[in-house]
This record gives C-alpha cells, structure tokens and sequence, in this order.
C-alpha cells in the first residue's frame, strides 16, 4: 500500500503533474488506484477539468490480438497529433508483476513518445472495486489533458463488462479463429459493446464468423438506438485500423446527439453516485465491527432465548444506527 | 411473489406443518424462501428447535450422477429409520420450472414415503441471497423434525461453494468421465469439500482419477484438521454409498469432537449475521432512494461547482444517516 503523504505534498505532485511530469502523472495515479491519503481532494480538484477526452473501452478473449491493436490505434491518434493514455486493467491480478511485462512489450509497438503514457491497473477491493477506480484514473488523465484514454482489459467476465462500462466507447474484439468462444460470450459483454471488431480477418474463415456476430447482433439491436458496426481488422499490418477510428468517431458523435444516450449517460452517473454511497457505508460497518462493536463477544453474552440469527442481526443494526448518529 | 397473510394466518401454518401437514410445509417453505410477510417471525420461532439434523451437502459438475446418489443416500437413511428432506437449489434458474420437472425424476428413484419431503429451491435477490435462503429454509425442515437433510446443487462455482458451505458435511461428486472438469475447479469448491465422492468407479480411468485427486487434496490438506477422504461409487447400483454414509457419520462425529471444527461453526454463525445486517442496510438505503431522496432530482439541482461524483455520494451519505435517526 501507498503510504499517506499529506495533503499539501499531493497537491505539490498535482503541480507537478499538470507541468507534465510523467513520473508526477504516476505518483497520482498510484494515490487515486490505492485511494491513499489525498485520493478524494485530487478526485474533487481535477473533476471540473474532466469531460474533454474520449474514452475507448477494449475488451475480448485472450489471444485475439487486443493489445496489438491498441497499440495501432494509439499510433493512428498519436500521428493526428492527439495526446494517448493507455490503462491496462487485469482484474484477475492483484499484483501487477505480469502486466508490467505486459507494458514493455506494448511499448515495443509503440514510437517513444511525450505524448504517450501507458499504465498497467490492478487495484481491488477498494472503495467501489477496480471499474471506479478505472474510472478515476481515466478521469485524472482527462484532467491532465490527454486527448484520447484506452481502457484495454482482458476477458469477458462481469468485471470486464463493468471496466468497459466505464469507456464512452466500448469495442469488443473477436477472431475467427475463436469460434467456439463466441458461444460462451455472456449477453452482457454483447450488449455493452458499441463495436465490434473481428481482428485476424486474413483467416479464411472470417466472413462465415462475421455473419453469424452479424445475426447475435440482430438479436438485440432493434432494442438500441445503436446498432453496433463490425469492423475487419488485421491488427499486425494496421489494416482496417483507420475504419475502426472512423466508426470511433461516428459513435461519439452520434452519442453526442442522441436523447437516448445522454439519458444512458446520466443514469450512469447516478448509479456511480448510488454505489459510492454504498461502499462508505460498508466502510463504516466495517470500523464499527472492528472497532466499536465486538459481534463475538455480543454473540457470548446472549442469553440462549434470543440467540437466533436474526434477532442479533436486528440488535446489531440499532446498535450501527446508535454509533452512526455520533 | 407470494402474497402477505397476515400473522395469525401464517402461525396457523406453522402449527399445521408441525402435525405433519406436507402442504402446509411446503407452504411455509415458500414464505421463508421468498422473504414474504412474517418469514422472520417464523425464522425467530423455530430456531430454538433447530440443531437436531445432519444436514448434507452435495455439488459437482452436471452429468456425474449427484442426483441418483441423492436418491440412494436418501434410501439408505430411510431403511434407518430417518426422515429426508432434500433441497434441489439450482442457482442458476430464477424460476424452477426446470427443477420441478427435475423433482419429479428424482421421486421416481424413491418410494413415495411420508418420510421423506423434496424441494426446489431458485430464490435470488432476497435478504441474504440464496445461501440465506437455503439455510433459512433447511432450519425450518430441521425445526420440523427431519433427521437429514440433504442440499443437492449442480455446478460448481461461487453460488455452489456457498450454498454447500450451509451443510455441516459438504461432498464434492466428481467422476473420471469428467477429466478436464477438475482442472476448471475453483480451489474455493476442492477447500470446502470434507468428502470427495468419484462416481461412475466402473470407469476404467478411476483409479488414475482417484490419485490426481488424491494429490489435489494433498496440496492443502495439511492446512486442516480434517484430511477430507475419496469415496469411490458406483450410485446406479449403490455400490459405495454405505461406505459414504460411514465417511458422513465419521465426519460428523469429527466436527462434534474437534476444537477448530467448532470454531469454524462459530465463525460461520457471526459472518452469517454480518450479511444480514449488510443487506437488512441494503434494504433501508433502497427503501431511502425510492421514498426519500429522489437522487436525480438532488443532482439536478447542484450547481455545477459542486457536482463532482464524490462531493454528492458524501452529501448522500449525511442525507442516509439523517434518515436513519427518524
């Protein structure tokens, strides 16, 4: 964990941030990750500055070549002279040893750039789970004014919907030559992507693959306003690239213009809001049991009478709401 | 949902299921499973009763052949003497018509005996999750006098893990027609089995199965007091299902004597009421944004200066805990 620096060394990193250090962007980003001391004043302080960037969300099964077309992405926003922020978020890790690998490989891929920063993401458990602490750090980097934020992630589990989630666009990428995975692909990661991308298109299998994403695809959207577009890409040789941050862009603007998406958006927010809510609630349980309310020792000192479960978890309550009004 | 019926209308339920009533208990079984009017009464009354029965946990993967062993642990304990009540809890299912037509599979492979009472069992979404929901429902049979009770789940991921973790013995079925099915085991599932039942043993392959398991076990068996044994089955025929009921005896008597087991039970006891206190809060706090604190209308109003996410979780939070003290 990141030790507490106090609060005027971190506006000091904010600065020095905002003068562009790269080393002062990492420092914060650990502080906002790790939510240490500080985290909530710099989440506060950078917000109003928020809102500029646009946030691409990257998922899909592993090997499908993701972080290859990351990285062409990136070269194609970095030569339209766009500033790029890459997070790499791997849920399943809570140490981020393999994705630091990760990193250098995909720096390989990509020009050393001032105007590149790439980090890798792992935090748990905290405040509201790894996708608000994406969140968070997307936001910091929005702030910091970096134009385009790439939320790469692997899998297609509920935290992966939920990271993705996070993005204003949201790309699903697939390959022919994972056939069989598209069929243990849950709804959700369908339905939350705006793009899909089918990478590897030179397989001679690949337009077979793409009718039957085309059909899944069929199946929900005359529910959406969007109907999500299927891009061929062969990442390796940056073919189709360029059309992807077309239909990128076509996306964004019509979200841009579209009720139903601005309404999406703010329910969104209110739901950030809803689950903020219920994590310091849960932080506060979590004191009050270790320091305020010893519930086995409350539990010894029950006559047999009213030992049942939820006789004591109604006393515990009173005695939460008693210690919530001090 | 089932329907509120008033108090005295439910306590009249209650008496006739303790003469015996099998209508009337599976009514009661409904107002506990669906948290419906006057469940935690109920639950309040006849926990003082509880504590008398073996309850029996069993998970696996689909198609090892949990439910034909079911059908003959249940047998053998009827030719006891005992009375069965089994739950079929398919998380998976919100609503158990799949179940139900399971059930009535199952009753063929048993006689019709007023010894013996099945359920399906699908709630979700309830107070304290299905698990609470099991448990809660298994008290109410061990209550009404059941010797045994036998909870039978199919799959094995977190749902499985805590549902099974309700039984005070909990089997992990597996068989050696299902070789790649132990690799996708979760350590959670292989931790919280006391006995390992490998099924189909006339398999050729089951002895090479019984030592990859074996080796399994070995792995974090010295973590306990209780170095969990592999039953080999044949449930069809029945052969090793006595020897099961012998490992299930030696078990309980095990937890009976052993200082940790107890320990662990107590602890068990104190994190059940930890989640029922978080989720009674869950209750009020939604109960507080439908009725009290119209969210969307309190972030309408913010200014603009002010409405950073975390600035109105905060203003949230003080709103809940005044609402809290009324």
């Amino acid at each position: 964990m990141f030790c507490g620096l106090g609060k005027n060394f971190t506006m000091t990193i904010l600065d020095e941030a905002f003068k562009g250090s790269n080393r002062a962007i990492g420092r914060l980003i650990s502080i906002v990750e790790n939510e240490s001391e500080g985290f909530l004043e710099i989440l506060k302080k950078i917000y109003p500055l928020t809102g500029k960037a646009k946030i691409i969300g990257i998922t899909g099964p592993p090997g499908v070549g993701k972080s290859t077309l990351v990285a062409q992405i990136a070269k194609i926003y970095l030569r339209k002279n766009k500033s790029v922020g890459i997070l790499a978020v791997d849920p399943s890790s809570p140490i981020s040893g393999g994705s630091l690998l990760g990193d250098r490989i995909r720096m390989t891929h990509l020009p050393l750039d001032k105007n590149i920063f790439i980090r890798s993401l792992s935090s748990r458990g905290t405040l509201g789970g790894i996708s608000q602490a994406t969140l968070n750090v997307a936001r910091l980097l929005d702030a910091l004014g970096y134009n385009i934020i790439i939320i790469e992630t692997v899998g297609v589990g509920q935290d992966e919907v939920e990271i993705i989630n996070v993005a204003s666009t949201a790309i699903l990428v697939l390959s022919s030559g994972f056939g069989d995975e598209i069929q243990a692909l849950k709804a959700g990661v369908m339905e939350v992507a705006d793009i899909f991308v089918v990478n590897k298109a030179d397989h001679p299998d690949t337009s077979k693959y793409v009718s039957t994403i085309e059909k899944m695809i069929h199946q929900f959207s005359n529910r959406k306003a969007w109907t999500p577009p299927i891009v061929k890409t062969i990442a390796l040789s940056s073919e189709g690239c360029e059309e992807l941050i077309e239909k990128i862009e076509e996306h964004t603007n019509f979200c841009k213009n579209n009720k139903a998406m601005l309404e999406e958006f703010k329910q969104k927010y209110l739901l950030e809001i809803r689950k903020l809510v219920e994590r310091k609630l849960t932080q506060e349980l979590d004191y009050f049991f270790k320091e305020k309310f010893n519930l086995e020792d409350f539990y010894e000192k029950q006559s047999t009478k009213n030992s049942d479960p939820y006789s004591i978890a109604e006393q515990t309550i009173l005695a939460f709401k008693s210690f919530l009004k001090t």
